[in-house]
């Protein structure tokens, strides 16, 4: 089959066009005719940082966690799905699971699901990391009907899914973005924008909560980001957030009594806990998709498999609006 | 009525004796006769640090937070205690709630409730405080039956009453103590004993969880403790503490995506905020004392009103064993 493989970490020149054996189906797994595999911020991190982040795989390596396309062959013990479903889901590309950026990929059945029908396969591709991650974190801090809700990068991959859900669970949400291209898809997608290079945090919660602070916080910049989260959180709030890798003074979650749920998505995959979960969250996401409650933004630059290196360049740019999709 | 006030913030012998007016009740409040009241940490941490502390009263003042008594007069709009009743609650000692080293307290009927039926009013009054923090953080940490669930400092104060409800809500308890005195407590009310100056994180967590870790961690150290936490944590597990006035490095609850609540058990009064969780979180902790489900361990030496200073000082020597009650 053919593949785009790395056989040294570095910059995005390192992709090869190979020829490798496809691989045999195994129990548990299905083979999946990949057609699409959508560019996450992680997979251009294993890519230059190698083996200083523990779940990079060995070299040789085939990259590429998020896929869509169409089930080839089943494994003993599969019993939801058969050959010829359209699947989707976000299931290798680090530690020991060879990734999507290949004619077939091997998958564990338990991180799958039934790829939504109104989409694509270019853009059910670009959902599983972001929807799993955004999910997860709004499902972790108790989203729930009439909350004021808070979203911070609202016009990133992770942050347009965690606003339209936080929509569909009935809260009333507010997302910061830097640009007028940001705010202008933030408002598309029914949440009310808030430009952080021209609004204080004091003058955005006093806006639009009396100064009470925001019930819940999606903090999908985290790291330093998240004093502001504290800072815009009501008292007792729930905060979740995907980057916690940082020394942070915790004295303000102190006083405000806070909660704080980091989301790292990948741990099913790295240490094969609880992979099931992943499988039932991406088969809830297209549910609310095919009921029309969710769309998922794809940059407008397409990209072929050999051009996996500059797709990924194009995420590094910040120069595309929604997800980089490669398709096979 | 007698009273024991501060005119200056300071060392234990700033306590002063007075007579002041007795309080008439008011709206949404009874008043009380106070029949004993326990020391906290955060009384004298008021009581030394002043104004340093944002929730500190102004002087002269009457500290004292948890209490138990008798009502001798029930405000408008309270309908559930009348005059006779047998009361407990944490509701005064800072801000601008006068505290319970007095003959009478001024309490907000939302932050009381029945004392146990089967405590005196000397145990009623040790527990209001460290009940309301313990319950709160094994709630917000989801603790359930059948999971493993660590308590940081199970001798102490918090400590002993976490142990004891994750027993009661079926949990499989284990608990750090740092010395025999400690170590015997712990095995007494029904968790297993760990010396955190003997075994290391890594070894007990290997012992007690085959090294996966703990599902739920109540840390009532905190602080750097906290590191201890996250070391000894399962994937995704749950934390909850009640110190986090710190900078501390996130890493590792981002590579186990754990969760981390702050407990800060003084919002409701500092704040006026959800103040009906405490007394409905008191009467459900009524019921499980009152079951034979839970003791609360109150120091053998016995101090009156007068001996506040002393009372405080007992707990700052660390030389009890309960918690240190005022008789008033």
């Amino acid at each position: 089959m053919r593949a785009m493989v790395i056989r040294q970490f570095g910059e995005s020149d390192v992709f090869e066009s190979a020829e490798l054996a496809t691989p045999q189906v195994k129990s548990g797994h299905v083979l999946v005719n990949v057609a699409a595999t959508s560019v996450n911020t992680v997979d251009n991190m294993i890519r230059q940082m190698g083996s200083d982040l523990p779940f990079s795989p060995a070299l040789p390596a085939v990259l590429g966690m998020d896929f869509a396309g169409t089930v080839t062959a089943v494994g003993d013990g599969v019993d939801n799905f058969a050959v010829g479903d359209e699947v989707y889901g976000c299931a290798g590309g680090l530690a020991d699971l060879p990734g999507a950026m290949a004619e077939y990929m091997l998958a564990d059945a338990d991180l799958i699901a039934h790829k939504p029908k109104s989409l694509s396969m270019r853009e059910a591709a670009a959902m599983p990391l972001v929807g799993i991650t955004a999910y997860e974190g709004l499902s972790r801090a108790n989203v729930s009907a009439g909350q004021k809700v808070l979203v911070h990068g609202g016009a990133g991959g992770v942050g347009h899914i965690a606003l339209q859900i936080a929509k569909y669970l009935g809260a009333d949400v507010y997302s910061t973005g830097g640009g007028d291209t940001q705010l202008k898809l933030i408002e598309t997608l029914g949440a009310t924008g808030i430009n952080y290079r021209d609004e204080t945090v004091t003058d955005y919660v006093e806006k639009h909560t009396n100064g009470h602070g925001f019930d819940a916080i999606f903090d999908s910049v985290g790291g330093a980001n998240l004093l502001n989260s504290f800072d815009a959180a009501a008292l007792n709030a729930q905060i979740a957030t995907t980057v916690s890798l940082l020394e942070l003074d915790l004295s303000l979650a102190h006083m405000k009594g806070l909660s704080l749920h980091v989301v790292f998505m990948l741990i099913p995959m790295i240490h094969n806990h609880k992979r099931a979960e992943h499988g039932a969250i991406l088969t809830k996401l297209a549910e609310i998709i095919d009921a029309g409650h969710m769309q998922v933004i794809v940059d407008e630059q397409r990209y072929t498999l050999e051009q996996a290196g500059a797709a990924q360049d194009r995420l590094t740019s910040g120069k595309g609006m929604g997800k980089v999709v490669i398709e096979i």
